[in-house]
């Protein structure tokens, strides 16, 4: 058993960060199996649609509207509403109202540090 | 690319239940990989500390406060506060208030579902 590593709390609201160029992704927590992020969207941002081979993402609307593609669904997303994006499924989000869209992002496992199974 | 999927959705608002008896699991989403489940906590209602080889734990406050230990800290968390339960870390959240308490809850990856080495 490890207790004496130091523990992070964050708060959501303090973590956000807006660019009219781009969508901002703030990273929370990232483990070698998983991380949390908050995506934070100006109106007309998106994060593109794409899919990720093996791991499995969960959107949480904190704030705001979002457009969500999911394989061939398509639906408007408000606060408080979770969506899975399975593992090998096409998906994105875009930000079409006229307001922020804040989202809490969950992923499993970690992309940036998954081990191939060469390694 | 898999596109064919029924895409579930849920509203982390008309998720929740409780119970006088103890504190309550609602499980949004599971695969392979993680899951998601929604924590319900009466007053005086806690998960015992306890420990995950090899998967980590994310506990997010929806609404209300509590008292989290994990590993050797112990603090009070409030609404959209955010914090990691590193894989083996002892840890556990007890509601010492006298109002709710709802967590939503993210582990990677599922104890539920992970395959031994041996299989």
């Amino acid at each position: 058993m490890i207790c004496n590593r130091t523990v992070e709390t964050k708060n959501l609201n303090s973590e956000r960060s807006f660019s009219a160029e781009k969508m901002q992704k703030v990273n929370l927590f990232e483990t070698e199996r998983m991380f949390a992020d908050i995506y934070c969207l100006e109106p007309g941002q998106e994060q593109k649609r794409h899919a990720h081979s093996g791991a499995d993402k969960i959107y949480l609307v904190l704030e705001g509207t979002g457009r969500f593609h999911i394989g061939n669904d398509e639906r408007e997303l408000g606060q408080d509403q979770i969506v899975l994006a399975p593992a090998d499924v096409d998906h994105g989000v875009r930000n079409e109202s006229q307001a922020r869209l804040v989202l809490l992002v969950f992923m499993a496992p970690n992309p940036n540090t998954a081990k191939s199974p060469a390694q």
